[in-house]
């Protein structure tokens, strides 16, 4: 696919219930102890919708992944069900429990627990309280709503130390008929995506065959959620999932119909918008920091590269200071295990103070200490690297945040 | 070598000047600006010793690397230079500025510059001020002792970052002969040892050919620096060096001698003794954790298992806080990239004040938090991992320490 395909795409209200044929609601049902904070959402369709998922990566997954998975062998769901406060992971009845969530949500919706989907996140090791779920069915149900009131509580549900909600919808044409993609998501630490060590569940009405939508998934999520780095650790629980209704009215998209790049472009794109929230709103964050390297062997290696500096405790201290710390990015470079060749390596600094180019051909280059400063005051940090490997429009990015007191004080007693 | 081989050590005085045939010395030349900090050192040899080294994995590496390599191709050396303050690296003439170090080594100790190791750590990419350093040269050349002074003041001079000096020494017996060896190390941040992110400077008066002591320090390497992580960051800089005169009489180690594993394993004690303390002194460090791993398939797979929790921002946040939050252990065992049954993994936290089992066949287990917060509080915290993946005597076990808000703080700033 190329990178540089445009599709006019115009933001519009209502996340994950702004496709056609989609509802979405969430309560507080009690698994966490804050009575203001919504703890089990549902997102539904009004008809069996093609679906597609990727899962973490770690070995040890909560068992929630594993019910998913065999509910979507057939490539089809009509519902996903989502609780914060309990990973459901590494705990007694865990696979019992996810199913009986999957009943719950059947139960409401009056459909098939084999088209529900399941996901859980919070804490490791502690037996789901499956009670306050079943308990809150009928609030639950009571709450959904096929509009933006909806898609805002489930939003709202599935956060955990996210300090704002992640939420975007699009409309966009495909050969002229309108088309709708939603999507929330939440983070926000252990967040090191080896698929998405998050979790995202997307919406549309567009038609397109299972698989073809898990290509485009899989794809989306290589250069989005994927790249994101807050603090290392991938979750057990990650999984990002989307539900096509069809609904809009679209020839079914295949693999192999042109109409497959502009739905991956289009859902790519709502990722990057949820990715970008994600690493902005990593724990304890105060800066989103974006690097994009150019110039490396491959859009893989590029990433790679990207993915290092990001991740780097020194860069991420460095930016929490606004230290133009250039040496920790090359380091950074340095090991991960990519080969360049750091003679001709370029870093420029840039925001929306401006740019300080700090280092030319793998050498230091006198710069304004105090324009450097300002440039890296800002919230929003770019570090550009360019290599001269590779052909230069060869590009790969990746997104993480600062590293600051407040992420150590958030995970140094997140249990109590 | 048996991982039980026991050789009888007595601790000594005097670290790198314990040995027989070896002087050291440190001052300030003025690389740092507090005068009071000691920033140039050299160890030196009376006679010409075989001389091994290991460095850095990085792609970016320090000029110093590559002029020390140039000189130990023939196995041989007599003196190592070192300074902090400045790294050498990405910087304008880097390997003239290195040799050059080595010529004032030459020149003080009246000895061939290719007989001179050389070493720099701290800040990267700016150009290393040599003109202190030869100004220097007097100063440096009567601060050469050999008795415990003179390796006091080189183990001062090597520390950045770090609170405390590594500086320790043994003597043992090689068929009867009375042998000594002594180091000195320095951390503190930018420690993931790809070899041993860090510099480790060893003497021994053993005699030793320079391809089994080659072999001894990869081996010593591998167990001890290189499972060290405080913040995941690889240095451009890490170097490990070992000089041995051959002065104390030992009939030559060669690698199919029977003395050798036992060299080996004294060296590999020492090595373990200045690695606890690089990670108990990791930045802004409070405890030290070491994560050991039984029953993994490999040795390599164990500590590759270990190495995983010890680096994991989240566990090290959750040992600030003294919370036993053995989720997050199992979260970064599940993701280390080394295959194992999550369903069998058994977890105890100990430390001087108890111990506590918190997960047995990848379940968790009741346990008594105050108790748990107790075991936790200590500044020395141990956690066994035991699989049930292959033989229950395969081991492995890695280094590392706590992510305090004071590592924050150090790294928000590092260069102003």
């Amino acid at each position: 696919m190329s990178e540089n395909l445009k599709i006019n795409q115009t933001p519009i209200p209502g996340g994950v219930c702004a496709p056609k044929g989609f509802i979405a609601g969430g309560v507080h049902c009690g698994i966490r102890r804050n009575q203001s904070k919504k703890d089990v959402c549902l997102i539904a369709a009004e008809c069996e919708c093609t679906a597609a998922a990727v899962y973490t990566q770690n070995l040890v997954k909560g068992a929630p992944l594993a019910v998913t998975k065999r509910h979507l062998e057939n490539g089809r769901a009509r519902a996903v069900i989502c609780n914060s406060g309990n990973a459901n992971t590494c705990a007694p009845w865990g696979e019992a429990h996810a199913e009986a969530m999957c009943q719950i949500a059947a139960e409401i919706l009056g459909i098939d627990e084999n088209d529900v989907m399941v996901a859980s996140t919070g804490v490791i090791g502690q037996e789901l309280p499956i009670d306050p779920i079943k308990s809150a069915a009928d609030a639950l149900r009571i709450s959904l709503s096929a509009d933006e009131n909806g898609s805002d509580a489930a939003a709202n549900a599935i956060m955990t130390t996210d300090t704002f909600k992640k939420e975007y919808a699009c409309s966009f044409a495909l050969n002229g008929v309108e088309c709708k993609i939603g999507g929330i998501a939440k983070g926000s630490g252990m967040i090191n995506p080896n698929m998405a060590t998050m979790l995202a569940f997307i919406t549309t009405d567009v038609k397109i065959t299972p698989q073809a939508l898990q290509t485009a998934v899989r794809n989306a999520a290589k250069s989005t959620f994927n790249t994101i780095c807050v603090d290392g650790d991938t979750s057990t629980n990650d999984m990002f999932t989307v539900l096509a209704s069809g609904l809009a009215g679209n020839r079914e998209i295949t693999e192999n119909s042109p109409l497959f790049d502009v739905f991956t472009r289009v859902l790519t794109d709502l990722c990057t918008l949820l990715s970008r929230d994600l690493a902005r709103d990593g724990e304890g964050a105060t800066k989103l920091i974006t690097c994009a390297v150019y110039g490396a062997s491959s859009p893989e290696a590029a990433r790679v590269l990207a993915k290092s500096v990001v991740s780097s405790s020194l860069v991420k201290a460095a930016m929490f200071g606004s230290d133009a710390n250039w040496g920790r990015v090359l380091c950074a470079l340095g090991y991960a295990g990519v080969d360049f060749d750091p003679e001709t390596v370029e870093v420029v600094f840039f925001s929306e103070a401006g740019q300080v180019k700090v280092c030319e051909s793998g050498r230091g280059l006198p710069f304004d200490e105090e324009h450097a400063k300002r440039v890296l005051r800002e919230d929003e940090i770019n570090i550009k690297v360019s290599l001269q490997s590779g052909s230069p429009e060869i590009f790969g990015a990746a997104l993480g945040c600062d590293l600051t007191y407040d992420y150590v004080k958030i995970n140094g007693d997140y249990r109590t």
